[in-house]
């Protein structure tokens, strides 16, 4: 037990570690889960008056399953591969007992009575749900409070502010999020760590406050590809092998670098050119035409959806809705039917004909996002470089792959065809160990 | 060959032969496909000129096709279960070289280069295209010129009505349909055939001209309960028993029974009676109550969706619309998003509700439609006892189970839960066994 007492007088360690690192010490015996609760509310503590990553952090419930899974991993009862594992839950996904608010407050507080069906999945594994944290209201562009951990002076991205930035600020090592545009992969790149989202549907959504249902999808914030992929093999119920295998075929669409800043684009293009020298094949890709439309569908469909959901709600409280959600809102109250199906059509033209492109290689490589974080919170960003692979649903991953001189992550996001979501860990996987970004913030 | 010259001799009983009983003779060497497309083709040369089942019947390519399989199956070359069976298509599913004109004859007039996906089936099946049938324009409620082979002074039902009808006449064992609303079940009940839909989306409509795409089924025309399973495992790659087994646990709607005439109602209960009487249990079941909403719901999801396919077409050719199939875009063109999003989720949550009624009993058992076929062309009937199940994309099927005093047919509808396509054709194959419906037209 003395590794464990050791353990135990280094949490800032303890809450570095990963969520595979972890719960191997976990299962070996070295680590209690308590400790690593403790670690993590420390650094919360410590850092969330300033960061204000959470809405909600469940200290007392935390701690009473920690020990819970603590006893139980004494006499080696481990629930899976989660077991002892603390996560965040962006704040539109219930968990029992908790409120949810939607980052909306009085208008849109509930206190469900279940866990959404992912949450669900991840305490069958023997995770452990820290708390609640910020989102955008009603996951759209409204910030929310969080800031980035690189520099309070930027945003953390958004919608899923709060589980990007608690993740990078080691406040956890595992965070639910959503992404219907690109509110995973973008905070995940504006704060330096792996955003994931799987294909469209893959993981249910059920249990998350919609913005747009043809085109949510539940996503997971890790430090690490691996640890993505333990979680994704939870949240797909299947057994994943995330190696990194061979050096990949990489596709590169100039169409879409011309479209990032010259830093970005830059960064993306060195990131390349380091890859095809530890022996991947790259390849310039023509995106096939239906791509010139995929933003105007995807925001029709997504206006639409939008306005479907929120009409009851917003004919009531329609003066506590933010700028940027109430115009959505209004936007799709407009919309006709036939628009609407046209729209859906025309996204899912571009889903199958950008399909091709995509099986042919083992990912399509370009920038996350068309700058690092920008300054202020005024705005949580540009989700134009994710919005067309969260339009079409197919699985997409930010890596950060370097920093500016300013000391700004930077990242590069790996798209792949709908279906083949382990593929893309695999290729994920082995673009990290290139890239060997092995930076953290610094708290 | 003695016996297959004998069966040369009488064309009118070939005619009137089943797929599996023809098929079985041909595998046997003791029918040849061209005697039995040629009897067919008799059949129809006698008969059409007043029925007008048939848009097109592609003599010269169906005999050389039939001569191909017969020179096949001498040789025990048998390409699958239909080696040799001609079948109709209604014509708005496309056949390679056959123009497909929707009803609307020459503003939707194509001549495709390629099969539907279920023609295809069919034909890699060893089945035999033997011509277009007649369907309402675009398949909805604008008739088409058939007549009902039972007294042509009714409706055959719509708007698969040239297929039932040419079933019904023994002019070809086989005939493919689709059904949005009503367009198999209640034609083939008016013309006392059995019609089936399997579960929406088991069976590919690409090639099929949409109604409203969330809503399309194909479906299948035969004079058996076996038939239809023998062409559905075809249709749905799957293999499939139909046996009609134990006597089946059916379930009565007394709501859905009271919205029959009473002729309709007294001989559904009479049907049940018997059944009951041979060992079935009869349970009444309430619907759930999203039942009330189902053909509100459906209407506006059929509404919007065929606005959306033809508002290109009806703003070129608004004058050459039926006034039913006019109305019906028109009706489209003004359904907002939000509604038509609204109506989907209402669907939706019927099928999902009442999927748990379906599946605890072998099948729910209603009448296919309020009365036998009703006087006159103008209208092909009332397609509210097929809405909720096609509203539901749930497996349906309809017998004939009687005749009323006039001579025309009556029939029963066997619904049940989405992905019981194959259970549900074992019900039926019971209920038909009990039935025991033999009459024919008598043309």
């Amino acid at each position: 037990m003395g590794g464990l007492r050791e353990e135990l007088d280094g949490s800032a360690d303890l809450a570095a570690l990963g969520v595979g690192e972890a719960g191997e010490r976990i299962r070996r015996g070295t680590l209690s889960p308590v400790a690593l609760v403790e670690a993590c509310l420390e650094r919360i503590r410590a850092l969330d008056g300033t960061l204000e990553a959470w809405v909600h952090v469940d200290e007392k419930g935390a701690l009473a399953v920690a020990r819970e899974r603590a006893r139980e991993s004494a006499r080696a009862a481990v629930r899976g591969p989660l077991h002892g594992i603390p996560f965040a839950v962006k704040d539109i996904f219930d968990v029992a007992g908790l409120p949810t608010t939607a980052g909306a407050r009085a208008f849109a507080h509930r206190r469900p009575g279940e866990d959404a069906a992912s949450v669900a999945l991840l305490r069958a594994a023997g995770a452990i749900v820290l708390g609640k944290t910020h989102t955008t209201q009603f996951a759209y562009r409204d910030p929310a409070p969080t800031r980035n951990p690189w520099n309070r002076a930027h945003t953390p991205g958004g919608s899923s502010s709060g589980s990007a930035a608690a993740v990078a600020a080691r406040m956890v090592p595992l965070a639910l999020g959503s992404q219907t545009v690109g509110s995973v992969l973008r905070p995940a790149a504006y704060c330096g760590v792996v955003g994931f989202k799987p294909t469209h549907g893959l993981v249910s959504t059920t249990g998350v406050i919609p913005l747009a249902g043809s085109l949510d999808h539940v996503g997971v914030f890790t430090r690490g590809v691996a640890d993505a992929g333990l979680v994704f093999s939870v949240l797909a119920r299947q057994r994943v092998a995330v190696e990194p295998g061979n050096p990949p075929r990489l596709a590169l669409a100039p169409e879409v670098l011309r479209r990032a800043s010259r830093e970005v684009a830059a960064h993306v293009q060195a990131t390349a050119d380091a890859f095809a020298r530890a022996g991947a094949t790259l390849t310039e890709v023509k995106l096939p035409r239906s791509f010139d439309g995929i933003h105007a569908a995807g925001q029709t469909v997504l206006e639409s959806e939008a306005a479907a959901f929120h009409e009851p709600l917003f004919a009531k409280y329609a003066d506590q809705y933010g700028p940027e959600i109430r115009k959505l809102v209004e936007r799709g109250l407009t919309i006709s039917a036939v628009t609407y199906l046209g729209a859906n059509r025309a996204r899912l033209a571009f889903r199958e004909e950008v399909m091709e492109v995509l099986a042919a290689h083992d990912a399509l490589l370009t920038p996350t996002a068309p700058t690092p974080a920008p300054e202020g919170l005024a705005s949580t960003g540009d989700a134009s470089l994710c919005a067309p692979w969260s339009f079409a649903g197919v699985p997409a991953i930010s890596l950060p792959s370097g920093l500016t001189p300013s000391g700004l992550p930077l990242a590069i996001q790996l798209v792949q065809a709908a279906g083949a979501s382990a593929r893309l860990l695999s290729v994920a996987a082995w673009c990290e160990r290139q890239v060997a970004f092995t930076r953290s913030p610094g708290l």
